[in-house]
C-alpha cells in the first residue's frame, strides 16, 4: 500500500517539532527531528528566531546537516555556520555531492575547506578542481561529476551487466554517456531504450547522436533555457575539446529559474541579499540602507525642480497637492511598461531586431492612456479646484508625464542591459528620477508660463 | 559524432529565418521556419509584428502548429487563432497531449471544441473529460494520462517483454505505476531498477510503496514544492478513492515555477495578463489603464490630506519640495518589506507561528533606517534652508513614515492572504496609499501644529 497523503503526513510532523521546539523541548525535537526531510528543517530554520533555531542544528543528524545548509537562504546559511565547530562543518560538508560543495566553498573558512580537501579521495578532489574552475553561474557550476559512462561498441547485455553489478543509479540518470577511449563525447542512450530493445543491440546502433550537450562556460540561463526547451532532465556538459568533464540534472536547473525569479522581485526592491528573517535588527537595515540612500539623492534630484518654481506655488497651492499625483501615475506607467520589457528582455523576444519598433508601440501605449487620464484629471481638478485653466494644464502634464513614463520605462533597461548592468537592479530607481524630473517641469513650468 | 553546439546552430537558424521573413521572402520562410523547434517559432512569434507573424504562421507545418499554441503568451496565442479556419484550428490541435488540449479548451470557439472533440477516440474523450473536471492550477488540471502501468504478481522479465511489445515510452517516464485490478495505486516501479535487477525478480518485491502520489485537487504550487523537495520527475495523480487517474511531470512543473515567477511580476506592476508586444496599442493600454485608475483614485485620496494643510503650505512652501521626498523613501521602504514578506508567505516560512515575530522585527528594521535618514535629511534640510526647526520636523515625519511603511508593508500581505487576495497584486497600492497618507499627515501636521 502506498503510504496515502504523504504531504499532509509531513504537515504534521513539521507541527509536531514546532511544538516540540517552542516547549524547548530537547530530547523530543532530537526524536522528531531527523524523520523531517532535509529542505523541511531548511524551512523550519528560516522561520524560527535564533535561539530555538540552535535547538533544532543541534538536534539534527550530521549526515543531514549539508543538505540543509544547501537548502537555506544565504543569510540563514551563515547563522548556522557561525553555530558549528570546525569539526562539524567538515563533517557536515562530507556528505555532499561535489556541486554541492563547491557551492558552500564561498562561506567556509580556508581551514574548513582545507580539511574538506583532505577528507577527499583523489578523485573526488580533481573533479571538485574541475567544478571549482568554472564560475558558479555557467554550466561547469552547476554540474556535477556522477556520470555514468559505456563504450559504443558494447552490446546492451553487456551494459545491463555492468549496472547490475555497478548498483544503485545516479538520482535523474535518464541516460548513459558514451565517450571514447579519451573521454569525449559520442553520444547518449536513454535508459529507457536499454529496457525497450534486444539484448544482443549494439549500443552504437541505438545511441543518440544528436545529442544537447553544454559547454562548461555557457551562462546557466542559456542551460536553463535549453533544458525547457528540449525537455532534458539530464545533459552532458563538455570542456572546449569535447571531452565529458560533467553532467547537469533538472533539479538543479529548477533551482535556476526559482531563483531568477526571487532574484528579479528583490533586485526591483533594492534588497542586496536574501534576507534571515531573524538576522539581526542591524544587519538586515544595513542590506536595505544604500538603496534607500541612493532613493534619497535621486528624490532629491527630483525635487530640486520643484525649487525653482517655490514662486509659483506660492500663488497657487493646488500645485503642492497635485504634484504627487502626478509623480505616482507616472512611476506606476513606468513600471508597467518595465515589467514587460525586462520579462522580453529576459526570454529574448526582445532584440536588437525589433527593440525601436517595441519602444515605439511602447511610448503609444502610454501616450494612449495619456489622454485617457489627462481628460479625467482636467475634469477632476476643474471640478475640485474650479479653474479650467489648472485643468487645461494638469492634463498637459498629464500626457506629457505618462507618455515619457512609458518611453523612458522602455528605452532604460534596453540600454542598461547593453551596458551590461542589470536591468531589474537599476531601471527602477532611473526611470522614477527621469519621469519625476519630467512631470514636476511639465506641471510647473507650464503653469509659471501660463497661470502667473 | 554529436553534433557540437546546437545552441549555436539553433542561433544561426533563426537568424536566417528572420533575414527571410523580413525580406518576405515566403519559399525561403517555408523551407527554413520547419527546421526550428516549436519554442523557437513560439519566441520569433512573440518577437515580430502583426503581418510577418501571418507570414511565418502560414508557413509552418500544421503538425508543429499545436505546439507552438502552447508555448507562445495568452495575447499572441489569440491573434494567431483568429488567422487560422476551423478546420486548420481543429488539425493543430489534434496532434497534442490530452492536458494540452484541455488547456487550449477556453481559447477556442465551441465548434473547433466540439470538432475535436468528435476526432478523438472514446478512451482518450473519456481521458480528456476528466483533466477537464480539475482547475486548471490544480493537479487534476496539470496532468496526463500517458501512464505506464503494470501489475504487481509479475517478473521483471514480463515486464521488460511488455515494454518492448508496445514501444517507446512516453517522456519523461523514470519508473511504472503499479495498479491493481481495479485501478487502485499499489507503488512505484523505477525503470533503473528494472535494468539493475535480474529477470526473475518480482515487481512486488522491487516496487517503491512509500511514494508520493498527487491528489487531483491539489494546488499546482503544492505539487510544484513536493517535485522539488523529493526530487522527482513524475508522479501520480490520484482520485479521492485512491484510484490512478493520471501522471504529472517535471517539464510541466517548470512551467508551473517559471510563470509563478512571472506572475508576481506583471501582478505588483498591475499587468493584467501577459500581453503581445505588437497587439494593437488600444488593447494593449486596455490592459493596464484599470490599474491606473486605481492608483489614481489611490493617489487622489492620500492628495487630499495635502489639500487641508494648503495655509501652512503658503506660509513654508519649502513643504511643496519635501513631499515627494517623504512619499518616495516611505514607498521604497515598505517595497523592500512587502517583497521579504511575500517571498516568505510564497513558501511557508512566513506562517501564523510567526507571523507576529516577523512584522515585530519588520517594524525594529523600518525604524534603524528610519532613525538613519531622519538624522540625513534633517541635515540636509537644515542646510539647504538654514532653518533648524524645519529640519527637526522633517526628522520626525521620515522616522514615523519609515517605520510605519516597514509595519504596513509586513501587515498588509499577510492580511490578504488570510482574506484569499493574492498578496502580489493588491500589497503595493494599498501599502503606497496608507504610507503616504501616513507620511504627508505627519509632515504637514507637525508643520502646521509647531511652525505656524
Amino acid at each position: 500500500m502506498p503510504t496515502s497523503e504523504p504531504l499532509e503526513i509531513r504537515e504534521e510532523r513539521r507541527e509536531q517539532v514546532v511544538r516540540a521546539v517552542e516547549s524547548g523541548d530537547t530530547s523530543r525535537v532530537k526524536q522528531l527531528i531527523n524523520t523531517l526531510h532535509p529542505a523541511d528543517i531548511a524551512d523550519l530554520l528560516e522561520s524560527i528566531p535564533q535561539d530555538e533555531r540552535v535547538l533544532v542544528w543541534q538536534s539534527a543528524n550530521v549526515n543531514t546537516l549539508g543538505e540543509v545548509l544547501i537548502e537555506v537562504s544565504d543569510g540563514v546559511r551563515e547563522s548556522l555556520l557561525e553555530e558549528m565547530s570546525h569539526i562539524r562543518q567538515v563533517e557536515a560538508i562530507s556528505h555532499l555531492d561535489i556541486d554541492e560543495i563547491a557551492d558552500l566553498f564561498p562561506d567556509l573558512s580556508d581551514r574548513v575547506v582545507a580539511e574538506v580537501l583532505l577528507n577527499l579521495d583523489k578523485e573526488t578532489r580533481k573533479g571538485l578542481d574541475q567544478v571549482l574552475a568554472y564560475p558558479e553561474d555557467t554550466a561547469g557550476g552547476l554540474m556535477n561529476i556522477d556520470t555514468v559512462i559505456i563504450r559504443e561498441g558494447v552490446t546492451l547485455r553487456v551494459v545491463r551487466r555492468y549496472l547490475r553489478l555497478r548498483g544503485e543509479l545516479p538520482e535523474y540518470t535518464d541516460k548513459l554517456f558514451v565517450v571514447d577511449s579519451e573521454y569525449r563525447l559520442k553520444g547518449t542512450l536513454p535508459l529507457s531504450s536499454l529496457v525497450t530493445h534486444k539484448g544482443t543491440t549494439l549500443v552504437s546502433d541505438l545511441m543518440a547522436t544528436e545529442i544537447v550537450d553544454f559547454n562548461a562556460h555557457l551562462p546557466d540561463d542559456e542551460v536553463a533555457a535549453a533544458f525547457e526547451r528540449y525537455n532534458l532532465i539530464s545533459a552532458p556538459v563538455t570542456d572546449n575539446e569535447n571531452h565529458l568533464i560533467g553532467r547537469i540534472t533538472i533539479d538543479d536547473i529548477v533551482d535556476v529559474i526559482r531563483e531568477e525569479g526571487e532574484q528579479v522581485i528583490m533586485a526591483q526592491a533594492g534588497i542586496k541579499e536574501e534576507e534571515d528573517l531573524f538576522a539581526p535588527i542591524h544587519r538586515r537595515a544595513k542590506n536595505r540602507a544604500l538603496w534607500l540612500g541612493v532613493n534619497m539623492v535621486m528624490a532629491i534630484i527630483a525635487a530640486s525642480v520643484i525649487t525653482r518654481f517655490e514662486a509659483t506655488i506660492e500663488q497657487i497651492v493646488a500645485l503642492a497637492v497635485l504634484l504627487p499625483v502626478i509623480a505616482n501615475m507616472g512611476g506606476n506607467t513606468g513600471m508597467q511598461t518595465l515589467a514587460v520589457i525586462i520579462r522580453g528582455l529576459g526570454n529574448d523576444t526582445i532584440n536588437p531586431d525589433n527593440a525601436f519598433a517595441v519602444m515605439r508601440r511602447e511610448f503609444l501605449v502610454g501616450s494612449f492612456n495619456g489622454i485617457i487620464f489627462a481628460v479625467m484629471t482636467a475634469l477632476i481638478t476643474t471640478f475640485w479646484y474650479g479653474d479650467i485653466a489648472l485643468g487645461m494644464i494638469v492634463a498637459m502634464a498629464m500626457l506629457i508625464t505618462l507618455s515619457s513614463a512609458a518611453l523612458f520605462g522602455a528605452i532604460i533597461p534596453v540600454i542598461l542591459e547593453r551596458m551590461e548592468i542589470d536591468p531589474a537592479v537599476a531601471s527602477g530607481i532611473v526611470m522614477t528620477t527621469i519621469v519625476d524630473i519630467i512631470g514636476f517641469f511639465a506641471i510647473l513650468g507650464l503653469a509659471s508660463l501660463l497661470l502667473t
